[in-house]
């Protein structure tokens, strides 16, 4: 293979020149960068990584809807502002016998990690941290040991927000369609929403309480049981915003019109709410602001700083549109 | 600083195993790995990156919708199998002064680059060439130099399969929501649109088809115009979904029902549409694949490996709900 010199001397140009177009450097004119580059290619020269790219990983469980896109522009945004590249990859449902998430991350040795609505077991903790590889947990689905950094949202305060806002309504008998217990960020909202009942003297029933995942089809079945049951809810709760899709539509299968039957109120504040049929009533939760949070704290971390909090959450608020009104005969 | 056999003796295993937990080698007990990375690191030992990292860069113009959730998700499932990194970023919107966004992508070096709804200057394809990094054109903005590899969807066939069905419940009069004209496949759909009505004997009147952007917003905005003309249609082909949850809003604000008064279409399916206000009919878009498709081509380049095929597109087809019916009347 010929040396930096001779490719130089093929180009007509300085032996720096080579060098500067070999470390993708933007100072060389693109004439001139592509004159060396065809005799670089010319000769096979593959050029290697002379220093090691910037990366920071972001991690999902699964990636699935329009939120993990909002989760995506804040960590993008911040990852460009500094310089780094953003890896996005899943952990979960990979077959058995490969690589798990955290050593295929390890491999590529990130400047940090960000993880999204996973729950990170005492072993792979210590694994990042034997690395020195600094992580933040956004949206934590579980308990976190006390020194794990993480950004979320108040989702307590948004449940009983939600809550407050049927309430001041008129409505008593308030359905709410639960996310999954496993997640924390569910568990606060249903905290939230009893909350609330109990403060306005609303006995909580538990029979007005139900269950699923965070997606449409729990919405749409869980809603049908709630509207089909005796004394049906005048409102529901859902503890997101495709539940609340779910609901639209078992409203619109039962022959319910929201929000003159039933009043509905969601929780995240995707795009979708707004052009929702009515415009969905909801709890914006800001995702992207979530992200960026995260991002910033992790790379603070990365250069030895001292961020200024790591385990923050982020306010929730209240966004009225149509989807909620006084119960029926109120 | 120590040299791997004095990390070794401290640690008590072989030099060997060190240099094992420095190349991040998954055969190594995790116990072991931890006291290596605790000695290691109070050695202030810091691994370089002994080989590249692989990279696979997917770029979009914006990163907004969950439509690019889908795309995201059909690269990431690509590059997990192939052992590559996903590197997720955008190429618009940046301010002024900063690196464009290929001298970013030049800087680390992926093995191969995947564009979203991209326009390719003929200088920034040469830069690509040059480098010898191979990209592949995901759902072209523009046409293409002939031998730029790009994958996309029947957007044309798509536009004709949306209005004959609508042809076929009975309809005539039958208005557009267009997409942005300066994108290849807004063009396509809105000639397969006309295409399908001039094949049924229906004259085309452009004062039924008005563009926009492919966002809600225009949906809701043309679609108002639509409906409030003097002859309205009674049916709407939509450029897309979002344009056709904006059209609902439309159709709402009208008073007008939902297919009983007004048959919508629309372009994409993605998840929203069927949990819409009906389920709305829609022509289904394989984003998923498409990504998939692109990615695979861009490995095999990556490897010096001929792909079957550098340009094509998957079809599209028609998805049946609840947004359609017979004209009013009919």
């Amino acid at each position: 293979m010929k040396t930096l010199a001779d490719i130089a001397r093929a180009a007509g140009v300085s032996t720096p020149t080579v060098s500067k177009v070999l470390n993708g450097r933007a100072d060389v004119a693109a004439s001139t960068r592509e004159r060396v580059e065809g005799i670089l290619r010319e000769q096979g020269y593959r050029r290697r990584a002379t220093q090691p790219v910037a990366l920071l990983d972001l991690v999902f469980h699964e990636l699935t809807s329009a939120w993990a896109m909002e989760i995506i522009r804040g960590a993008e945004q911040v990852a460009h502002d500094e310089g780094l590249n953003l890896l996005v990859s899943k952990s979960g449902g990979r077959e058995g016998g490969e690589l798990s998430w955290l050593e295929t991350i390890m491999a590529h040795r990130p400047a940090g990690v960000l993880l999204v609505v996973a729950d990170l077991t005492s072993a792979e903790y210590a694994q990042l941290t034997a690395r020195g590889i600094p992580f933040v947990v956004i949206d934590p689905a579980g308990e976190l040991d006390h020194d794990v950094p993480s950004v979320g949202a108040t989702n307590w305060q948004g449940g009983l927000a939600a809550t407050r806002h049927l309430l001041e309504l008129g409505h008593r008998r308030i359905g709410m369609v639960a996310g999954p217990d496993r997640l924390l960020c569910s568990r606060a909202r249903v905290d939230g929403y009893r909350s609330a009942l109990e403060s306005a003297g609303v006995t909580y029933d538990p029979a007005l309480v139900r269950g699923g995942e965070f997606n449409q089809e729990t919405g749409y079945k869980v809603g049908l049981e709630l509207l089909r049951s005796r004394q049906r809810p005048t409102a529901v709760f859902a503890g997101n915003d495709l539940q609340a899709l779910g609901l639209y539509e078992a409203a619109r299968e039962a022959g319910l019109r929201i929000p003159e039957d039933l009043s509905v109120v969601g929780f995240d504040d995707m795009v979708l709410a707004r052009w929702a049929g009515p415009p969905l009533t909801t709890i914006r939760q800001p995702l992207t602001e979530m992200a960026a949070a995260a991002a910033r704290i992790v790379v603070d971390l990365a250069r030895g700083k001292e961020p200024t909090a790591t385990r923050i959450e982020l306010a929730t608020s209240l966004v009225e549109r149509s989807s909620t009104a006084p119960p029926p005969g109120a």
